[in-house]
């Protein structure tokens, strides 16, 4: 049993209708208000403000029939949870699989989620990352439009969908981050701005009105934010947090609201004797976001490096479109290796200015790093993956920097097989004028690029979706499953050699030569050699002492000589640094 | 002899007119042009970009005929200094006076100051603080419309009579600070924006567009800041800036401006082997800003501390309206007295949000401080000064507090004496749309507090300016020689015990009785003790040794007890901490 309540703090009357009956809110302390009475689990309800039409209870924790219908009273703690014992691994150690739950099982759901664990828990992933997972507009989506944030989805099964399938992870031994979007709203449904100044006018973001974190009424609506950040750790049992696009995130007060959320949640995390981690994406190459708070940082855990994948996708795919642009030599990729970033101060050619500041500490644990995900896939016209534009022995290649990379290594769904299936953007927007824009958008953004319109996926169909949803049968295919060993075998020889998932960036070095086309990176003794190059590569002072893994068959050594034909890989014990 | 230069990076042709004659500029590289000749100092040119009309250089060092005339070449390096030996001493042991040139003196001139210089030296002063000196529209202003941000204002003397005036000021011994408005520029004149994108819209000011500092070509806007914050010091030989309004300057990139400004004036401090500050004003109350860089902040010497004067300002005249509504309490001043701040992440009423951060470093020297300034004067509604509100007895009050502060004191022009004089808003804008939007503006901005639009001094009358120009024949008055003489013997003080200039907070204690209205702070052995109350106090166990300073005869001691009559003030020696 729970009261209904509301924070509408410029409001001068509420009411609600609970299960078709009508009752008027109370005014309590700071712009608060609520029912007199109390009302049990499954209870539907809406609420009026001064007289107006119904709308969703801005902190609905169950939205059953979609963001424009009532909200359903739920109370999360009544689960019976099994995972009393469960503690999430440190970062350092963990390998990260980013999951979409509408297209990752065939049901869409987080229970059809649920008999694909052991696959991912064989494949030596520790930590399944899902897209946002809250209320968006219509039944099919990447998550990003969520506007009731409090709100598991009703499509992929609702608030106790959602619990049954975090248990699974822990009986199954995962941890299970939770990508939320703290930047903006989605364009439908969103209803907030009628309860409070939850926007500001002053800054933009590409997306919609930017969140109110520092004017006028911003305690309140910082606590929207972070209440939801801790309701997730602590109701439903996630281990971490994804932060969407954090530089769109404007904050000009002194304690920066991603320095309170920190706070706050390393507070639940002593209070619950639990490990949590939050994690930003980030474009700004601004080490102050994963500083820790001691040092002048924000204190998150650790951020994306898109500069990572784009510094290895160039060089593999040798696109150089858009913000690719800004990458592309072996050199890129070095300094990443190095430091976390490429861009670390020096002129962006895309962006027309300097970008990035070098990270004081030199910590790989602080980068989440990938060769795909739902961005650098999605955002493509057609949603091509990395194994549509390469062949396996490059795959092969872009696993193996992963993998032995000193970052905190993520898959996205399906890359481990090489599967051929898209991640296309797909929207289900119910208002016509809005799914148009959205359609209109899409073709607009990749004119650009060359693409006619009736090229660019409709984002709205279902085939789109349908296109986008992971094909398990693929896994009995011989190519695929030549892939799939090879990332096991990665994982397997990280977990095994402690060397590879060593954070420490200060002891790496990087040896390549961008004419023959050949790169190394070493970590103390162990070290991964690649070439791209279209002749056979002879390394004759490669230090070789045993090859752990090599792509295929024809790589071979000589003594302490390495032999690479085009196109491979080898990972190799070498002689201790001091050998000459 | 000099080329002329321009960057307009997406300019097709730029042609110059000089002296009557039309020269096409060469591109150069990074979107520079360039003429081919070189021409002496005096030349008057124009540019004039793809064909527009004639605009002045961004860049211009001297706009004799005003924001819309023609630029004047000027070489800053041919002055002959006289001041080659000169240090500035540390802000830690500095008096700060701020200036404003078109009021200070009878001429309104940069000449005209250097007469009263002795004047400031005898106070005890060691810095000049001037508003700001760049070219704004028109002949009057406080001078935060600045247009053309390297151009010191003809109607003051331009470059050559500001370099006399900085070179009088070094030979009497006194350093000299530049307020600079690197947030917006004025409304009329700003011919910036068809040169380059130096403004963004992502961003908004209270006051104009926000300057891109983080977005594309802002490299090279950033630069446009810089150098001329390195022009100052290093041309015009200011041994600081004070930074105006910091928190309208938005950068989201991960060196923002202030810490690039600050790592280029220590650069520069080294290359010239002279001692430079850099003072924000900030209401921000964000530490970050005075934060040493090694330590994760802007790497700021100091700020504006806007608290100080709010807490002491409401005690002294009970006003609470606006922001006032904020302060109030005899506890407000002792959170400054200890941290710098008031607000340090409390509930702020007039603000509607939580404001503030609590400094981690207790370093006086980090806050500029005052009872009076430009601004809590000037946006009065008729720009009355603290001596118009409060009889000499307060005024003394106020002078102990701020000079036996453990911060850096800042006076007000003519606030030694008590002048009767305003410090009223003026402009002097050309086009007649604006003048009139300006004065309309500022009489709905007080609107709120009662004041009729008759009652708000017209901003565009010159009357107004001469209600706001200094009267330095008031000093023979002998009301004024007694407040004057009382400032004198609080620097006096401030000098001979060092126990007052150190900037250390965290030896200060406070008491106070808020019923009986008297407060006293205390620094190691030497303590302030202030009376507001109608009745005479008696402090029993106060600790006195000695007298060093009262407001009257009034004030008593006998034995450890003070005796306070209403509105005093005493500074005394007391017994050393372990007294009991």
């Amino acid at each position: 049993m729970k009261q209904l309540t509301v924070w509408a703090p410029l409001a001068k009357h509420i009411a609600a209708e609970v299960d078709g009956e009508t009752v008027s809110l109370e005014a309590v302390a700071g712009g608060w208000w609520k029912t007199p009475q109390m009302y049990p689990a499954g209870t539907r309800y809406s609420f009026m403000l001064d007289g107006g039409e119904k709308t969703p209870d801005p902190r609905s924790l169950s939205q059953p029939q979609g963001v424009h219908g009532p909200s359903e009273l739920v109370l999360p703690q009544s689960f019976a949870w099994t995972d009393s014992q469960w503690q999430a691994p440190p970062l350092a150690s963990a390998v990260l699989y980013e999951a979409h739950i509408g297209t990752f099982s065939e049901e869409g759901t987080f229970d059809g989620a649920i008999k694909h664990l052991p696959h991912l828990k064989e494949l030596g992933v520790t930590h399944l990352e899902l897209l946002p997972i809250v209320e968006f507009p219509g039944v099919r989506g990447w998550g990003y439009d969520g506007v009731d944030l409090y709100a598991p989805h009703h499509a992929y099964g609702g608030p106790h969908g959602l619990q049954r399938l975090v248990d699974a992870c822990h009986r199954e031994g995962l941890a299970v981050l939770l990508d939320v979007v703290y930047n903006h709203l989605g364009p439908s449904g969103n209803y907030l701005e009628r309860f409070g100044p939850y926007f500001t006018e002053r800054f933009h973001t590409p997306w919609g009105k930017a969140i109110n974190f520092d004017d006028q009424y911003s305690d309140e609506v910082r606590r929207f934010f972070i209440d939801n950040a801790l309701m997730w750790l602590r109701d439903y049992h996630f281990d971490g947090l994804r932060l969407d696009a954090v530089h769109a995130i404007f904050d000009m007060s002194a304690t920066h609201f991603l320095s309170e959320l920190a706070s706050e949640v390393a507070a639940l995390s002593a209070n619950l004797g639990r490990h949590f981690v939050l994690i930003a994406e980030s474009d700004l190459n601004d080490p102050r976001v994963i500083t820790p708070q001691e040092a002048g940082g924000y204190g998150i855990d650790a951020q994306w490096s898109d500069d990572f994948h784009h510094a290895l996708h160039t060089i593999l795919t040798e696109e150089r479109e858009g913000y690719y642009a800004d990458f592309g030599t072996y050199r890129d990729l070095e300094q990443v290796l190095k430091t976390g970033y490429a861009y670390h101060g020096q002129y962006a050619p895309s962006r027309k200015r300097r970008h990035g500041r070098r990270p004081m500490e030199a910590n790989g644990s602080r980068f989440v790093v990938c060769t795909q995900n739902h961005d650098q896939i999605g955002n493509r016209a057609d949603g091509t993956r990395t194994s549509h534009l390469l062949e396996i022995d490059r795959l092969k290649i872009a696993a193996a920097v992963l993998l032995c990379s000193p970052f905190v290594p993520m898959l996205f769904q399906g890359e481990e097989w090489g599967t051929r299936r898209y991640f296309q953007y797909f929207t289900d927007h119910q208002e016509p004028e809005l799914a148009e824009a959205v359609r209109r958008g899409r073709q607009r953004e990749f004119k650009a690029f060359g693409w006619k319109p009736d090229q660019v996926p409709d984002p709205q169909a279902e085939d789109t979706y349908r296109r986008s949803r992971l094909d398990w049968t693929e896994l009995s295919l011989e190519h695929h499953q030549e892939l799939l060993d090879w990332y096991r075998a990665l994982i397997q020889l990280r977990r095994s050699e402690h060397q590879l998932s060593n954070p420490s960036l200060a002891t790496i070095e990087v040896h390549f030569d961008e004419r023959d086309k050949w790169f190394c990176f070493r970590r103390e003794s162990i070290a991964v050699f690649f070439h791209l190059g279209v002749h056979t590569v002879e390394l004759p002072q490669a230090g070789i002492e045993e090859l752990l893994l090599t792509s295929t068959d024809a790589v071979c050594r000589s003594g302490e000589n390495l032999t690479l034909p085009p196109d491979t890989v080898a990972i190799a014990r070498i002689k201790p640094l001091h050998r000459e």
